[in-house]
């Protein structure tokens, strides 16, 4: 199948070049040569806009930052669908608000062509080995002829329904996780605090009612959990301001239809302090350090 | 061997039970007069104070209410330890602050007991069935005397650490606990709020990062979960008031070492909301019903 | 001197007015053909676009519900900066957010003109009476331009810096009004529950450290201050949606630098259940109906 | 008049001091010998039990730190009531939760005593000066009775109401002047931060609807307010961990009625960092530090 595949960045470059794996054509777009280049090396060729990209494609993929990106993508005089052909389908698996994905969508079937949002979880190691999760909005038919080609991808394709569903699921999914992670961190800061041993402590949440991902793979506290990003000073796994951006479009979703999100919004905040004090790039489960004074810092070493 | 038990309210009765169909002699204390009655019939002895009943005792075990009770049970001059021989092992299953358990483990020290807090989860129906966890807070010796009894109550024994550490671990879990059940229902309510089906979210967050108990076993979208609480109307399963209490102890702890909790000091006002609106009776998972204006509580119908 | 103004909502029709009265020419553009008709009938001039309305305009103020409407009007093709004369004062008194003010100001300054901010408080009582208070960022020169035209508006004209300022400076006292709202409505709710007479607990706060224009002046307790809505039943007043959306544009601000609002983003959320609840219209005071049971509503009255 | 003072501390040895000018007969206790030794160097009699303190007074007062102190004072074997005559007016200066005055009061009523409770402002400044102010929670008989005293210490005498009502007027004052601290925090870091003159700022909100003692009186930004305690460091004034200490009385006694507090619980956590990061005795409005990186912090030097 003839591809047209735009934004190749951390994400998106890996995604692209399982398709070409898979045997698929692909014609790809970027602002980034070097991206392009390395790309049109393994056999894909490139456009020098969104809009001539698609021009001959049977297929269109987005993978971009945010949603100004996105809309741009499409709405453009260079974007989408000023090339794309009628009946063509188009997958955005970018992670942005669900109300831009209708909107983009309903822009695209005046134009004759259906959108399915498909965000995934997985991040950069998920997305070389193509083993992403994707979460598609579609409907059944649309789900039926964008399967095959996200199998490329991905290892599991979940329908989540209509279109912005797939964003809806991201979403909410990453609002718990913010929150229990936040959760966790502060009952292993208290608990060692009050004298228990962090592994203990770990141990009893993770067969309990307290258990969850942020404890029982992900667990904050240095060495609990050897595979954790904790265990190597947070770095790598899933950078605090990457869901910091996700709960902001969680907060904003809830905005939009006067949802109050009490413990989600504090959440927010408090990931955003993690920023502010400069350690928006490590993992997310860092935001135990918030909770540590200089002194439970260094005993923590 | 000779026990004493005092307390036997909704979960002490099934617990001294289970310790008389283990072949235990029993002497127990409680003020309410019908609870020991019961007891008696199936073969308890009564005494009509702590001190009486702890007099001939080989083990003592108290299960009460909240600190204020325990500090009267062991410090009154009708209590236990106004009656109990030195070397008599002093197990308390309350689930009160670690600091109320040290001052009293301090003071049967110089009285020559040795005292393990050992607080349960599992509920009611755990006490009956005798399948309790019991998060115990003792020296290794003290554990070691311990178990054997408490095997007669509960399924799993951990130990946690010295004296204290058992209830440290039961309101660090509880205290995530409480957390991620708000967490999931902000998600949930937000979810469908935004047009995705309850049970496919329920689905992709049980089977992704945020999957946890409060999610796959409690889910609080009625019907999510068949064997949940949120499907029987709330009733049954953990009360709010209790998970309010249990948010209590862990930010009174908390405030006894200065270390903030962001999160679990707003969960603690939001289960507070639902004791104010009257809901304190239902199982927590019905704090999502904060979450759901008048409209969409019928919609859930 | 020959206006162009654009918006003439609650707020900028009686604004408008009071420039017609202080002898200016005007002419006007809204997509709400009465409310130019009744401009119009006092002496306006209209047009039917704000490109055209600006053609001959010597100063142009724009008064638009939301940023949406502000970069729209100025930067669409029947917009402001397509029609208007280089040199000529732009006046921007819309609540937006500071960054679109600034990427507004750059635009108009590549057209040879400039903009400055210059958002109101008084609400549609002070607009009518021309008593409002306008916020200005702008240059030194460009404040002494505009102070003449917006005179005829307000009495008091505060320069707030450059260009942005004046936003910066309304949403962070909306910000902390919001805030100290809640923070009254917490303390009388807790006060009366706890056996305090309300107009007593007012009079010790208001002569003491809690004072502040929440409570001395729009106290939430009906009947404490005669003139507040909360005598009325929440009636007229600053709207809670009104409330929401600034508190809306101060959280996206800190979001844009990394800055932490604890309390700010968890009031957001309190002024959003508010919403959820159906009480938007209501004054922003009514937030306190959030912290009384049925039983503490009846009670009030 | 004969006058047992029982709690010589920072705020009690002061007060002591000016009833011993006003002319009274001072029997004085506390367990620190030089803080006696000092009160009878100016006067005063020294007895070694606050029951022998009270036995020949006409009127008691207590000046304790907290409600442990207050109970032990008026209930233990040598306390108070095991010595003062039936009759004798009795007041309680202390900040404590109002469960405990109306508990206590209950206890001294029993034995012929009427309590009033009548926590002070002012802080030692106010205690030296004899300008303190007094909530005073009495019958008005009872207040009528201990006026005069408290006249010689204090310049502003307000009768809250019944027994208790002092507490609950203290303690709600407090609890809108630590959120609203908090408010101000957040918005002079976020307007610097965004580009504004934090005295430009500070003016603007001083008179307009955010005005409030946090802002115009102790406004937290160094130098704006050139008497409050951020233009020297912080020191002085109202100390972070006494504001944590009155915060932790107001989320306690929502707590007893069930009444949620959202920001006011967040608050209290947010002095708990403060307290946590080791600037406890920082004037509250270092709260402000919080909201600083470590770079902001500098560029406010």
């Amino acid at each position: 199948m003839h591809i047209a595949f735009i934004g190749l960045g951390n994400m998106g470059a890996p995604m692209a070049r399982n398709l070409l794996k898979a045997g698929h054509t692909l014609t790809v777009f970027d602002l980034n040569a070097a991206a392009v280049a390395s790309l049109c090396s393994e056999g894909a060729a490139a456009a020098d806009s969104a809009r001539k990209a698609v021009a001959e494609a049977d297929f269109v993929i987005t993978m971009l930052p945010a949603a100004a990106h996105v809309r741009s993508a499409y709405l453009g005089t260079d974007g989408v669908l000023a090339g794309v052909r009628p009946g063509v389908p188009l997958v955005d698996s970018s992670t942005i608000d669900p109300a831009t994905v209708r909107e983009l969508a309903a822009a695209a079937e005046a134009h004759g062509n259906a959108l399915a949002d498909a965000p995934v979880s997985g991040g950069t190691v998920g997305a070389q080995a193509g083993t992403l999760t994707f979460m598609v909005g579609a409907s059944e038919a649309l789900f039926a002829q964008v399967r095959p080609v996200l199998a490329g991808m991905g290892r599991n394709l979940v329908h989540c329904g209509g279109t912005g569903t797939g964003q809806v699921a991201k979403i909410c999914n990453n609002l718990i996780l913010g929150i229990s992670m936040i959760g966790v961190s502060e009952a292993m800061a208290l608990g060692v605090k009050l004298g228990i041993d962090a592994n203990v402590l770990a141990g009893i949440v993770n067969t309990s009612t307290g258990r969850c991902w942020a404890s029982d793979t992900c667990n904050p506290w240095p060495g609990v959990i050897e595979t954790a990003p904790a265990g190597r000073g947070y770095s790598g796994g899933f950078g605090a301001d990457l869901m910091l951006k996700d709960l902001g479009l969680a907060t904003d979703a809830a905005r939009s239809v006067k949802q109050p999100l009490f413990l989600g919004a504090l959440a927010q905040q408090v990931y955003q302090a993690v920023s502010h004090a400069g350690d928006g790039q490590l993992d997310f489960s860092g935001v135990i350090r918030q909770y540590l004074s200089a002194a439970d810092k260094e005993s923590q070493q």
